[in-house]
């Protein structure tokens, strides 16, 4: 078993194109349910899981995701939500003040949300379907909130994305673990250290051609002044502030 | 395979109580490293890992962690950070501006930074390691960055103790999946609900003794009063944004 494990860790990849053929809904469920023994806060199980699979639901969701052709072309789409919605009435059944509506509650039910989301990943993998996180999620939050009906407490943190594969998926590269393990302290880099990390990345052939497409000198301008610019994400973190904290966290 | 896969994530428990047996650095190495296939944003993969191995440092790490046993209990104490230094700096070093010091580039080197340390925490378990998650990185990140030299832009998320398991853990009760799983649209709570969602929690003899033990009415009051008060989350999370702001990141 060993082996494989280790083969499956190292080679998995993301998946963003998939086969008409259906995924049973109930696998879909007994894949969540698993992941739910995953670690959490306080045994208090700070997230939700709503799964989309109609094609009309996936069809309204796909703008929230900018139309990323992985929203309507998967089986299901599984929104993971930071949640103390059901903690908060328990609390108030239990005539007592659940004291949630501020930032570390939020971190901790981002934080649960994510190890629950990522353990269905690894599940949903292992049994051989194609998975993709939608990062556009913490972007469109209250789009998505608002179609999925979340009430207070409950914040959209990440998707997933889940069908069969279509056809084998490129794999990504990493970078050393050199550049992100480090012992006792915090070694911090060097010039030269930082050209020797992103050197491998930079000159996959597949980086050149984002660089030439994009008219740009090298790939980390790509990454800052296409992918993730600083005007875009000034604009979706006021978005996302703004709606966590209509949702009732006091940030 | 399957059978003995589905078998470990259900039955899989936090480990607090080691052995003095010691685990190999090289392991808990290679286990990061495989680890770092995990998805994440952009293949930008925002976090750092740092391992503390040594006597003298974990004694000084416990106190952020309020003493807890497992932090001078374990071979190993690994800091999972949300970390914007590296691409930051390979962004200065490419001549354009990062532009990370937002909420949403914050949000994402969390999810990042969550999504590794789960993959950590399944390979390590399924190797047989015993591992338990601390909360309490978030409560005292200020105190865990000035340990573990932690440049701008790096940011305590969570930890993982690692030892060899010392005996059986007590598995955890979950929640119903049906709490947690929803069809299309959130499906809200009544009153009956909620009480029917906790009663097999409130029902256990571990549970029972919690409430007596802190003179409580109910498991509801334990939490929201004892474990997890409205005047602590305040406290910690006026404390943590300070510290993710002073990291640079403006929230």
């Amino acid at each position: 078993m060993e082996t494989s494990i280790n083969e499956y860790f190292s080679r998995r990849r993301t998946v963003r194109r998939y086969s008409a053929k259906p995924v049973d809904a109930a696998l879909v469920r007994n894949l969540l349910a698993l992941a739910a023994h995953a670690p959490n806060t306080g045994n208090m199980q700070l997230y939700s899981a709503v799964v989309t699979s109609s094609p009309e639901m996936k069809r309204l969701l796909a703008p929230a995701h900018f139309n990323q052709p992985q929203v309507e072309g998967a089986a299901h789409v599984v929104t993971f939500c930071a949640d103390y919605r059901r903690y908060s009435l328990w609390c108030e059944e239990s005539g007592t003040d659940p004291g949630c509506d501020n930032f570390q509650s939020f971190m901790a039910a981002v934080i649960d949300t994510c190890l629950f989301a990522q353990q269905f990943n690894t599940l949903a993998e292992m049994d051989g379907l194609g998975c993709c996180y939608l990062g556009t999620t913490t972007y469109n939050a209250e789009e998505i909130g608002q179609l999925l009906s979340l009430p207070e407490l409950v914040v959209p943190v990440t998707t997933i994305t889940v069908g069969w594969p279509d056809g084998e998926a490129p794999e990504s590269d990493r970078l050393s673990p050199d550049a992100i393990i480090m012992d006792e302290k915090y070694q911090d880099f060097s010039g030269e250290d930082i050209k020797a990390i992103y050197s491998y990345k930079e000159s996959l052939a597949e980086n050149h051609r984002f660089v030439e497409e994009n008219g740009k000198k090298n790939l980390a301008q790509v990454y800052a002044e296409v992918r993730y610019p600083r005007t875009s994400a000034k604009i979706f973190s006021e978005k996302y502030l703004a709606y966590v904290r209509k949702q009732g966290f006091a940030i």
